[in-house]
């Protein structure tokens, strides 16, 4: 246990803390653009603070932040994280989604209040000072550094996903990815995943053709005798896609999808005691599951199932009370989580196929975004070292065979060909939602987990070398 | 045939013209209120110089105008007309919609493009331009004349439809009401409606709660595989309520329909032959209708058979790219017209019964408006004296049984007990839509059908009393 950096973290923590507040302070919103420039700026001079060589990427939409840091160590990491964050306009948030105010929770105690304290700006802010901490008492970190942090993870990446296999180069020397995040959950639970869905996002627009409706403008509702409604017609396309039961409907979507491997399914059995659910029922304020069920079982349903979502549905008249209207089009975005080893380019055929064969051929299906999945494997020394920094510290981690959102991390593992792993002691909640928050002690334990991660990485990737 | 007042009006017609439109000019949007007062005392103008006493009421929602013009005629018939207008926000404008520009339109000739041409600012200024120039030339109108002129018919004349049952002794002289509208289609054929279909409108939402689903906001969607989804809810509870085959699954809804009457449906076979519907398709921009059929058979699915429409769908995430979200609720905005003898308060209990029974009692269902249905005998003395007029003009009217819009009209047959007709010739169309107009030509043609009705009605009315 590196006592001397710990110590030092502790006594520092109140600078730390505001460190973290003022980054989360400047708004950086994909969808918009607003602060995304300024919020790259100000991750490159993170990076340049600790004395790496750092720059700002212009790409065709938000740029990336580049950099490298050599400590003369022998093996090298490259640090993945991105500065962007989800818009802030949704009602029900308790403060200003950009002060940064700190607030008492119940069971919690303080903690941030701002769009991006979990999701990711806090973590990154985080992860900057505890390297800074290091540095301050040993000088150097145990390992090199390569920095990638991109502006529009919430977008779905795009520049990103472009950008590293047409620079491969440029990450040569990692030999394995680490992405900070706070990994404990609304029981203070830590947990660690070996991989991540993919989606599919895509929107299906119905509008009037030669089946019918009208086709260029919304009608008089009082033609509905007469005139079919696109709206309608979504709903009814919609109804075959998804039954009652909420089972997914659409012939060979989940194609090509495997049970969660033997080990990992074991390894959830054994740790079956650590699975509250009622936790997370309680902290998204939800009732109760859509699936009977208990234990590993309702687990598994949310690992090893591939999901048909709807995002939004919009179409005709939305404001205040009663205009009629017969729309003209009406659309829904939608996503599909992949598991193992579905392909999105086999989902989007399944779905056009069924909408074809059910007669809606002239829906239109319009693909936003996708995502291939992507897994980590229990023995890299990236997850060992992970997971031997959460007992080191106390904690026995729940490990889950992949995270139900979607990250590119297939980039890494599909384009680099290198392992990667999400960790970090620490918690904060309600991303995408209002009042997202992390905790403060979150924050030094986070800080306390990287810098061991950091000592722990170089000692088991030797053993492992070892031993091969 | 009054040849003086009809030569007086062709050659005074640029006046009344710039009139019309220097009337189209002012906003009056029910939904905002803007130009709502300026508009009411404009046509409290109207009516006060012509003579009449009129006055702005005010109201919980927009101000009445009401008023009367004693001629010292034998009879008296109310005017009822509205001076609100939709809100044209929707895209697609030619020209600026409150700016009344004349557009060379292909087929119709000059016509005034504006909110509001047609529905029905258009006419109530042509109409009060038509008053003026009868007295011009002869001093006195053949009727005396009761005003009444809301400002909330695109809302659902609520205030109306409580002043009137509150103030019937100010009707207590009235034998008839005439709702002055530009009656010729898009193939410029006059028509004369017996009636109005009542409309029920009301939202549905599904929203998060003891069935499952985020209950206070919405979560992120990668927990689908876990939480039900409120608009997934509302998809299959709509898609239990109208079939594939766009036919009503709610039972009981149209409990108490009753056929066209024998007379009518005997007139409208006689006039199969004025029945086109292309010209509706074409107007419209739509390839075919939701049934098969041809001729009265088409007619007879717009005026004899209720309708479930969706005027607007929402729920989710409806912005750009791709935001994943579970959303904790999902709303449909929809509407029933009603033909006689259905009852408002039936279909609303036969769709509560028709989710109750379905399984989806949690969804909420809200009354946002109801109007009854109402009917006009054909002989009726205001409906006869019509039907002379568009002849003498040399027009063969398409009766149509009833109008698959809807409008308050229950108001003066269930609350003040006497007849009303809707007529004039004139055309406009795309009300609601983007680009609603007016011909020029149409305008003077009604003004010529509305000097021509004031004399025809007591004639036809005198008769019928002597012959009674």
């Amino acid at each position: 246990m590196p006592d001397d950096v710990i110590s030092y973290l502790e006594q520092n923590f109140p600078a730390d803390l505001e460190a973290v507040r003022e980054f989360l302070r400047q708004p950086s919103i994909s969808y918009t653009g607003e602060g995304i420039a300024e919020t790259a700026e100000l991750v490159r001079q993170m990076i340049a603070d600790l004395g790496g060589a750092a720059r700002v990427i212009p790409t065709a939409g938000h740029p990336l932040v580049y950099g490298r840091l050599d400590e003369g160590a022998e093996r090298t990491l490259l640090y993945y994280s991105m500065y962007d964050v989800m818009p802030a306009d949704e009602p029900g948030w308790s403060a200003p989604p950009f002060a940064a105010e700190i607030r008492d929770l119940p069971f919690y105690g303080p903690s941030i209040i701002a769009r991006g304290a979990v999701n990711t700006k806090g973590p990154t802010a985080a992860f900057f000072r505890a390297l800074r901490g290091y540095k301050a008492v040993r000088g150097k970190l145990p390992v090199n550094l390569i920095f990638v942090v991109e502006g529009e993870e919430e977008m779905g990446s795009r520049q990103f996903n472009r950008f590293v296999p047409a620079h491969k180069e440029l990450f040569a020397d990692a030999e394995a990815v680490l992405f900070p995040f706070f990994e404990q959950d609304e029981q203070l639970q830590a947990f660690l995943t070996l991989g991540t869905k993919g989606i599919l996002y895509f929107e299906l627009k119905a509008r009037g053709g030669d089946w019918g409706g009208p086709r260029s403008r919304g009608i008089h509702g009082c033609f509905a005798g007469w005139v079919a409604n696109p709206a309608w017609r979504l709903v009814q396309a919609l109804s075959t896609m998804v039954g009652p039961d909420d089972r997914i409907l659409v012939e060979g979507l989940a194609d090509g999808a495997v049970p969660i491997p033997a080990a990992e399914r074991q390894l959830m059995q054994e740790q079956a005691d650590l699975y509250g659910t009622q936790s997370f029922l309680d902290a998204y304020d939800i009732k109760r599951f859509k699936w009977p069920g208990e234990g590993v079982d309702v687990w598994e349903k949310l690992f090893a199932e591939p999901t048909l979502n709807i995002d939004g549905i919009w179409g005709g008249y939305t404001g205040p009370e009663t205009k009629t209207l017969l729309p003209h089009e009406a659309t829904v975005k939608m996503d599909v989580r992949m598991v193992p080893n579905m392909e999105p380019d086999h989902v989007v055929a399944a779905i056009r196929n069924h909408l074809d064969r059910h007669g809606f051929a002239d829906i239109e299906m319009t693909v936003l975004n996708k995502y291939y999945w992507s897994k980590v494997p229990l023995e890299a020394p990236v997850t060992q070292a992970m997971l031997r920094t959460y007992e080191q510290l106390g904690h026995r981690p729940q490990v889950q065979p992949i995270n139900p959102g979607s990250a590119p991390y297939w980039v890494f593992e599909r384009v680099l060909g290198i392992p990667y792993i999400t960790g970090g002691l620490g918690h904060g909640s309600r991303q995408h939602s209002s009042d997202e928050y992390c905790t403060v002690q979150g924050i030094l334990d986070f800080e306390k987990s990287m810098v061991l991660f950091l000592e722990n990485y170089p000692q088991v990737a030797a053993a492992a070398a070892g031993s091969r």
